[in-house]
């Protein structure tokens, strides 16, 4: 079986958001599907998809803190400056992290470690709303 | 229905290269899936594959920029020297941007975001031809 | 064909690992597949999954001091430091190198490259037993 659903994921500052649950109301067919897959894709050249811990909002400011002293904004070798110190950086952290994930199915749920959240990473200070795909497949549950 | 196809990517110089029309004509039968995932995959560990800005050509030039300096070749701590002081940044680089893609497919095409272009990217000095297999997998497209 | 298979994968110390045939020692199925592929998921938030090279293990003792210098435990942005100075930094470099894997599989067996094997990242110092769920999926080869 096979379902696509757009997800429409509203404006959020730069940083590190988690949508596991935002995601997961937006593609019920997973619970039909006994071995599957769903992938997740963003539309998007400055911002990425990961998956990390779920738990404490520290590791997100942490993530915030990291990209952005290892992709500095005022790197003297940057030459796409056009639309904003804030531009290149973001499409570098945007392949540093990728552009998407693919999560097994089991019976009917994702089967993800205690810890794992999906992380939305918002490279942008003004990234506006963000278009994912979500596309789920895999063989039918047993009932 | 499935579909694989090997591509042979001609010998690139060092950097970062938009090969979105090259793949896409090498896999005709994305045409033909309703609802699947195109899966591309590099067979080298000194290349990688990424989604990013497909317009400005500064953009490939700031992630090249970007890459040497995040993964230098002086670095002291460096010992597998022996294939070049190219070769093990090559590798770093390989890892950190990935060695394959999954991209959706609906209706029959790829539902990339207005900007995003697939990157070839291109570590060594002389990589030589790069090895690409493509995998298509999905839903037959309805008439 | 689906087929899905959890993978118990024994502790090992911090730094990068060959894990190829483990792996495939554990999903027997591939050889039924014609064209199809293997998905490799980890359930953790501080190891990652990566393709590189195969052969020296310079390679991999390289990886390790690339990924201590560029995510320092030392770092004064760090507030996430109650579990141990590893752990921060782990989990970023399991966002780096990312949790999943997906290889192609035609005529029965993965066509990596000559020179990739599968990595199996492990970024604590004492990170325990680490959980996989590897997942096949694909068209039955003919005889």
């Amino acid at each position: 079986m096979w379902a696509q659903r757009a997800i429409r994921l509203d404006p959020r500052p730069r940083g590190y958001h988690l949508v596991t649950g935002e995601v997961l109301e937006a593609v019920p067919q997973i619970a039909e599907v006994g071995i599957g897959i769903l992938h997740l894709s963003l539309r998007h050249t400055s911002a990425s998809l990961t998956l990390n811990e779920n738990a404490s909002p520290d590791v997100r400011r942490d993530f915030a803190a990291y990209f952005d002293e290892a992709v500095p904004e005022s790197a003297p070798y940057w030459t796409h400056t056009l639309e904003g110190a804030d531009d290149m950086p973001a499409h570098i952290k945007a392949s540093l992290l990728g552009p998407s994930l693919s999560i097994p199915i089991a019976q009917g749920r994702l089967p993800l470690g205690t810890w794992q959240g999906v992380y939305l990473c918002e490279h942008r200070n003004a990234g506006g709303p963000r278009s994912l795909l979500a596309t789920v497949w895999g063989e039918p549950r047993m009932s």
